[in-house]
């Protein structure tokens, strides 16, 4: 396989053709941003512990039966993944009050929900990925009704088994934002990637920020916690 | 039946008991306010424009068989109404693309919706009343599943009906918010008030803005807009 034109280049990653044409090569960058890309810093290593990250959960993702446009780690900042007709929806999913959640109902971040709870925001940076409803995705015609039931099932299904991974590391899955596609035979497949860059993670013990917030809220250093998280997926993968 | 003690001051109205527990005596008032209660200012005439009108759009509702609260207007200021238990939600239906709907697109204000589409705000003014999700309603248990389907089809009902009457008026209802509460059977009924303070309304040749908006944005003297729409709403009953 091989690497061939950029066609589209992120805020955390690069994606690049391949000599197949349903399989594209995601490099990962060592770049960190917050608040739609308005705070934004080099930071060595990062790409590698996020693609190293993301890796290791999509083959979990896979033991546990559900697909995803993962293919394999190419190097320690790449990898190769089935090409998706990108839905543009942030698919968040939310087990405990943090954040934007917390922020919209006045709320102290911590508490547990009863039933996790599945929000859409309109991936468009120009509007800041607004948080809308299922009507407005119709309005968009992002996706059917019909589609829109089977993302909110996929999300809650992707949780269930993240959350009995996270559980296994010590790691309390607060939160996390998801993102879909179509692939070349119109099913609806788990796409990007899943890391410290899109999921809260609190230690279970301390309540230690293992994620993005130690960078956006400037209470830590992006790279001790990220590789945290790497080390404990790879005890967990070698006390197996 | 006898106006008695104060139970609620808000913006535009104020609400009494009576000697009848069931039953509220509602005081519009010569208030207008904008921007969550940020500009506020007194407006001579108009409780009573807000009274007029709702009252007799409360009556056509009555006759187009849909139940509400409303039960008879005392004085040019006053009504009394059936008691509810409120639930706060605002509810929003859009028929045109106007205001937030606009802002969150990115659009132009004017485009006619294909559907009209239903949103929820969570009335908490130290919130800033913000939209919602069917799941935030959920977690808030401002209403059950089934409620929330029965809000939004009543909530179109009204809207099917509310055209029909602002067509015969050359009026182009764009956006409204509703309220509802659950009467002394647990029944969800309509309440508050339909009026230019809570209807876009535009005149469907100029589409000059014949609402509220004509304060919010500084385009205009309230009170004369607000009696256009009451004269032609008395000139169609006059007319039948």
């Amino acid at each position: 396989m091989k690497r061939n034109g950029l066609i589209y280049a992120g805020k955390a990653k690069k994606l690049f053709l391949t000599d197949d044409e349903q399989v594209l090569w995601v490099e990962y960058l060592d770049q960190a941003t917050a608040l739609n890309g308005l705070k934004k810093d080099k930071v060595i290593g990062k790409g590698q512990l996020n693609n190293k990250i993301t890796s290791r959960i999509f083959d979990y993702l896979t033991e546990q039966g559900i697909d995803h446009h993962f293919i394999q780690q190419k190097s320690p900042t790449e990898q190769i993944i089935q090409r998706l007709q990108i839905i543009p929806l942030e698919v968040v999913v939310r087990n405990v009050v943090a954040g934007s959640f917390a922020k919209r109902f006045g709320l102290e971040e911590g508490q547990e929900l009863e039933q996790p709870i599945v929000e859409f925001y309109f991936k468009n940076d120009a509007l800041d990925d607004p948080f809308i409803n299922d009507e407005h995705v119709l309005f968009l015609e992002i996706a059917s009704k019909e589609e829109i039931a089977e993302l909110k099932q996929l999300a809650l299904e992707i949780n269930h088994v993240l959350r009995q991974l996270f559980d296994q590391l010590s790691i309390l899955l607060v939160d996390f934002k998801l993102e879909f596609g179509r692939n070349s035979q119109g099913k609806i497949t788990l796409g990007d990637e899943i890391s410290p860059d899109t999921c809260r993670l609190w230690d279970k013990e301390t309540s230690r920020h293992l994620d993005k917030d130690v960078y956006r809220r400037n209470i830590g250093e992006i790279v001790s916690v990220y590789e945290e998280v790497l080390d404990r997926l790879e005890q967990l993968k070698g006390g197996k």
